[in-house]
């Protein structure tokens, strides 16, 4: 299992990509290298690398080369997201898509085309560095497609996939520019969605485009959205919600093997007080190291929000691993002995046990709501959580759709199927930090 | 009469502030200062200097310094621009204020006091420098106060005299502690907005704001706001319309010796061609140095915004003096002949003529339209010119209100005055340049 952590620098926040002090990065990258994880996640800001919409500033890609360079000194690998889009509630969208230029973020052909060779651009620049684990193409660029976002850019399904085709089309086609004909395999692409995505049916990005883009299965985990009001701090249906979604999106790979990044999972202070967060660390991380498949998990984040910065959602101060001035809290160390237990643990037997999505019915027809039956409180979530309870293994998930195919549940070792009984569930509205009391 | 230039920067446009070169701006203004202008107006962006609501970014300001530093080697005076905000159809709004953070920009006291700090520390870093001419609030806010704007801030007038209160007091304040105790007369705090403060009844920013905030009366002409389409590139109603503006807004000055200062004209080539820019130019310039009490034409702009950038209104790429490559044009060569005369002229008499603006009407009641009919083809735009052409020189302008106000018309020199007859206006909706074809 690789763990990692995404990387908020301690000063400035991510506003530092405006004066870029790589002594400081240097300093703060050395300190997550103390916590014995093996990768960062950075994530440069869309206006400042790409201003204009035709200007992809060199400058700024050279600076975020300058970061996977000094991490690769502290002995760190680097993931790469492009397009940041949003980052803890704010918004960065250049000028040239706003007011008087607003334009579809994911359908204008011009647009499309100009973010997909901002991609391609930021993938070539960074392609050839060798602790370089990948590309993804922006941090849950899926907020900007639906409501609750107060100004979406409109799409439907059909429309997220040709955008991510486009997308991730874009980045190997800068990692193959960077690579060569150097022979290996490309550093990895892939696309990153906020939980509505797998709770949300109104979302137009859904389980599918998580599970057919890119080359891993990525996942968000934010118990926020209900998780921990329902289940407690430390209840299961907290703790367990990393392993929850690990093991649904698990459901809707079409390849068994394909890997399962949990990219993002913090403990935030809203709904985990302080005292309960290293326990809160210690059992989430437990739990996702029992999914089969799963390539790693990397924490949000490695330092607080100084809180000289305003407008953040106030949990926001409190999710790092270290302070804003670099000090280890205790989450920091809890996690960095979790994760030394965990890297090289086995992989995992594949539960026998799986309980089924009902996402057709009986006569092969789409099932309304049945992302929301997998959202906290809803009916499979649910039947999910108390067989993981009875049995002491989180089961895995199967869809009602891929019951009938071929070898689908051997090949899974899926021994075991559980019905979910129960009414239907409501939609819930999935939580957004910077609504939330 | 001061001549000056805005300063566009020949590479990378506005975004340069993101990577200064001040070899390259020292080049730009260098060749500015070839014109024989006095001085230039500088834009840094708003959300590069105050990325975080709480965070002014101490090396952005000195970034600011260094530019008027540059200036002062090039013999040139500065004024600065704080609040961008818009420049040339953009919006440069911070993510603290855009999408989930969302708040009114004129009204909200978070807001108004964090902008306000913004002004009050770039005034005190450029404060110090012997070669500042002032502080302009920000270029043109008034656009995001109502129609058209996309996506406006809305405001009254009396919200829009306490924003400019807070933000002017803000801007001397800065410039204040900058002086300290030595003395001498501060560089003048100023306030700037687009034509449909003067022309457009809804828009909550009118011509009282002014002439009553701020230390000059200022004006931005742009012909393309029906001027030249009614006119014609170098008919009386587009070369006299910046004539036209400075006596309209003096009309407005409670001291008739109240400066008023030509902000921006440029000669837009959507309505001027290019073959005709020249004589615009010119002609322009002759009129508004007519005008009694007018500080100074600072010209939009120094250079031509490169074709390598993408979504501007056609006409920006040909707004320079000089070409993106610092090649002078035409219009910027005539701009300097006709400068080099009109710099040292006398005080021109004030026209004995003056239209009457009916802004109330004989009992004193406010009279609806009044800022429609001073727009190009409205009846008070239209009588002015007449007068204007019949008599060889453009008329003073005086308010219906002002008419009883002891000496009001002796000490502009009034002598005869001239009522405006005809129909009513019609709204005219005021053009910007990102919503023309």
């Amino acid at each position: 299992m690789r763990a990692g952590v995404n990387y908020t620098p301690s000063h400035g926040w991510f506003h530092s990509w405006l004066e870029l002090d790589l002594d400081r990065v240097a300093r703060d990258l050395d300190q997550v290298a103390s916590l014995g994880v093996d990768h960062v996640r950075i994530f440069p800001l869309w206006p400042v690398v790409q201003p204009n919409r035709t200007l992809v500033r060199e400058r700024a890609l050279d600076d975020v080369v300058a970061v996977v360079d000094v991490a690769a000194r502290a002995g760190l690998d680097v993931s790469v997201d492009a397009v940041q889009g949003h980052l803890s509630s704010f918004d960065f969208v250049p000028s040239w898509l706003e007011s008087w230029h607003r334009r579809n973020l994911f359908t204008d052909p011009d647009v499309v085309a100009s973010t997909a060779e901002y991609v391609r651009r930021l993938s070539l620049a960074v392609g050839g560095r060798p602790n370089l684990l990948g590309v993804t193409v922006g941090n849950e660029l899926n907020q900007f497609a639906g409501p609750p976002h107060p100004t979406p850019h409109e799409v439907d399904a059909e429309g997220a996939s040709a955008w991510l085709r486009a997308v991730t089309t874009a980045a190997r086609a800068g990692l193959q520019e960077a690579r060569g004909d150097s022979g290996g395999p490309l550093p990895w692409v892939t696309h990153a969605m906020y939980d509505a995505a797998w709770y949300d049916d109104r979302q137009p990005f859904g389980p599918a485009h998580a599970a057919d883009h890119g080359d891993a299965t990525i996942t968000h985990s934010w118990v926020f959205n209900g998780a921990a009001q329902l289940a407690g701090p430390l209840g299961p249906g907290s703790v367990r919600h990393g392993e929850w979604l690990l093991q649904l999106a698990a459901a809707w790979n079409a390849d068994p093997a394909r890997p399962n990044w949990l990219q993002e999972v913090g403990s935030p202070t809203n709904v985990v007080p302080v005292a309960d967060a290293p326990d809160f660390v210690e059992a989430t991380l437990r739990h996702a190291a029992e999914v089969p498949h799963l390539w790693g998990v990397t924490w949000w984040c490695s330092h607080d929000v100084s809180r000289s910065l305003a407008d953040f959602p106030d949990l926001e101060h409190d999710l790092g691993l270290f302070t804003a001035d670099n000090e280890p809290k205790p989450t920091g160390r809890r996690f960095a002995e979790v994760v030394a237990e965990l890297r090289d643990r086995p992989e995992p037997v594949p539960s026998p046990d799986a309980v089924v999505l009902d996402d057709v019915d009986a006569g092969g027809r789409p099932v309304a709501g049945h992302r929301a039956s997998c959202a906290p409180g809803g009916a499979t979530a649910l039947a999910w959580l108390r067989l993981a309870e009875r049995t002491g293994r989180g089961p895995q998930v199967v869809l009602a759709s891929r019951l009938d195919e071929p070898g689908h549940l051997a090949s899974r070792g899926v021994r075991a199927l559980h019905r979910v009984t129960g009414g239907a569930s409501v939609p819930l509205e999935v939580a957004h930090p910077a609504t939330m009391p």
